[in-house]
């Protein structure tokens, strides 16, 4: 992977965001930024929820980037004005995105070409991007720099890889889906919605076979993952940071938004939403059109809007169309 | 069309696949996989579902894939422990899917283009694709083998047709949609999802226009259909072996699941769900956002989830509203 | 912009649609086709639904399609059989949708590109298209003639410019998205659905950033607008003449239908969806799959499909989940 190593001296970041240090040398190195539970000493990490006081008390970042008020007792803090959007400037410097190669030939010169793979005449590979042996590029797809695709992949016509994706061993993707593009992510400063750059990932184990249409975007600093064997629907959304657990069932016009875990042999069902940062144990089974609010246990079988225990729900409706002759009747006697 | 024709015995497929023949000559010739309701004395066929005994009684097909159990009198039968993977790996078998041709050029040499076509930079046209007079395939279009299009269609930049997708006279497809993906289909065994091989096609019959950014799949084994006159809008997603008649309106987001037929006329409105194997009859209107779970008569009008009535439906919101104040004013009267 | 200038006299146009002229001079002479409230002295406009009576009287129209019956005092009319198939054609016959230009070369040779910009091998940029600065267009885009884009845009593979798209300064959109699809409209004429020409264009703001896999339909005769600094997920499809304010948020699989106008700081959640024709306040933000049918004030919080109060939406939900007990429970009492 070709990554430009760039690191900034505490003080550094202090000075280009207008921030405070404190209880941190000012010469202390960082160089990447990382989420509390992942950071380490050379980290720069970030608390904007009250809520996780604790989890950041108990971080080992080497740097934490919070508000004027916040009590983090000794850990190192910079204290600056909009802690995540001081978050959202510390992954421009610290992890740049590089600009796409350029090449004259639809395959660039340090692509590397498994035996008998095939790439279809209106295809491209970027650099440095490996395929494994006997995969199928199909006219019009399309991959970034930096990817890595295993053996007997078979990518149809438009399907667009981002840098840096990873792919398994026979996977199929069909045609005009995307893997690898920006999340959804922005913070609000000053009237205008300013980005959170999107420098991470996906990952897609093994077997896994993914629609047509079907939109799967990277992470924010690391992998949004794909788990082996699973099966992804034509029109399906993937936002950044979820995993998918391994032989899934994700059925067409399904949405999974960010930061989202779902276990092993989970079913969401057509047009299914899933909000972010929940989890759905393995073997759970979600009803068709169904909006998921909350996490689930193993084994779960829901429904509805917000969705429920499936019985809950089937009852509730039922109960829903005789509410008006039920309420006439009531009034009356 | 060129298809390899693959045939194997009853006793081949019996021992291929570890089962044993029952009313069968060893030596019957099978040459194709159908289901129940269309198959001849040269196809095999499977029950998997008992709901389906009398018609696999009726069927003549001249084998049937059944599991240890059933009882189908003295139809010819294969017992096999899985029936539904066996009939997945029947097809692999007699329907083997050829791979994509390769092409030097855009344009396959075998490729006919009518009178008046035009094939822009960055169009590819696969092989022994037909094109009638006066179609436009606009740039990053991409047609594969042994498709067949009429005379005056217009393909927007991106559109992917798989192979033998068939379009009537003056199809308008728009951007970056896809005709011919694959269904969505797998079946459980050994703790996977292994896939049903989808091997069949989509036809579109004339002045059908199809929006932006959707997707139609093929049949299993057969069509998929798209009747005449029918209008459908960006985003629509329509599953494998759906029959949708004449002059229909399937809008925005909207998606049909597999084997679902519609009449004539029928209006989808935006973001409706249907599920599968049901029919919605002629000239029915399904208000927005609805999801269709069972059969509707010729004319029907409904909405919700699941789709009900529209008065009755709208009755039900509206007492769902004075729900709330109406329990606690019953509690305390 | 090359637009072929074509004009009709009134009296060639009554011809044509075998209508009979009132109160307008035959020799006018008709250049344009518009929306009644944005019509002049060389415009045909339309009425169909006898609500916009008033609307019609006040227009300035030179001339203006109604049927049989409807009074209209001494406004220029044309009595035509179907108003709104009329009006259909005029556009036809007024507003010519030009063919796509020819090009040998993936650029045609009369774009031009601003300084510093880069077109990879598989994008194409159509005849008279104006790039910026600093623009990238990767691998598959293919933008179409007589678009304009400012500085600093970059298109991902596989997005698709429809003819005469404006795109402001640093807009982004991501792969396989469509910009400038036509919209989607038709009219019911003896037994089958016309097609109302989609002559319009889409105009996106500066600083807007387009997710993956989302579908722009533009104007039927002017602008689909996208207010500055607006941020759109992925699968995200936005109807014909919509105006999207500033800064707003459009998250995945949501839809807005045509004509609806959105203020400035509007948030939509996950697969909302938005009826046509309505007006949604700025600082409005509707909950996750919610269906709005009516106009919404200003800072509107709303929830639920028919979208209300989000507060009675939760209280009806609960309400909802305990109603199949009480209702046991009040006939035993």
């Amino acid at each position: 992977m070709s990554r430009t190593v760039t690191t900034l001296t505490a003080q550094a970041l202090a000075e280009r965001l207008g921030g405070r240090l404190e209880h941190c040398p000012p010469e202390r190195v960082i160089s990447e930024v990382k989420p509390l539970e992942e950071a380490g000493a050379a980290s720069v990490s970030f608390l904007a929820n009250p809520r996780y006081v604790g989890k950041a008390k108990e971080s080992p970042a080497g740097l934490i980037l919070v508000d004027a008020v916040v009590d983090l007792a000794d850990r190192p803090v910079l204290r600056v004005k909009h802690p995540y959007w001081s978050f959202a400037q510390a992954i421009r410097w610290l992890h740049p995105e590089p600009v796409a190669e350029w090449s004259d030939t639809p395959v660039h010169p340090t692509a590397v070409l498994g035996e008998g793979s095939r790439v279809f005449p209106g295809a491209t590979v970027g650099a440095r991007t490996l395929l494994g042996r006997e995969c199928v590029l199909h006219p019009g797809v399309h991959i970034g720099d930096d990817c890595v695709l295993g053996d007997g992949c078979e990518l149809f016509a438009g399907v667009v890889l981002y840098r840096r994706t990873r792919l398994g061993n026979r996977v199929t993707v069909h045609a005009n889906s995307v893997v690898g593009s920006d999340g959804y992510g922005y913070v609000l400063i000053e009237g205008r919605h300013d980005k959170i750059p999107q420098v991470g990932w996906v990952e897609v184990g093994d077997d896994v076979e993914i629609g047509a249409c079907t939109s799967i975007d990277r992470g924010v600093l690391g992998p949004t993952r794909i788990g082996a064997g699973t099966k992804i629907d034509n029109q399906v959304q993937v936002g950044h940071n979820v995993k998918v657990g391994q032989h899934c069932l994700l059925v067409s016009q399904t949405g999974i938004s960010g930061s989202t875990r779902l276990g092993d042999f989970v079913t969401l069902a057509g047009k299914v939403g899933v909000v972010g940062h929940i989890e759905i144990g393995s073997r759970s089974v979600v009803g068709g059109n169904s909006v998921v609010a909350k996490s689930l246990p193993e084994g779960s079988f829901v429904t509805g809007y917000p969705a429920r225990p499936h019985r809950q729900w089937t009852e509730a409706q039922a109960a829903l169309n005789r509410l008006p002759a039920f309420m006439k009747q009531l009034r009356k006697g």
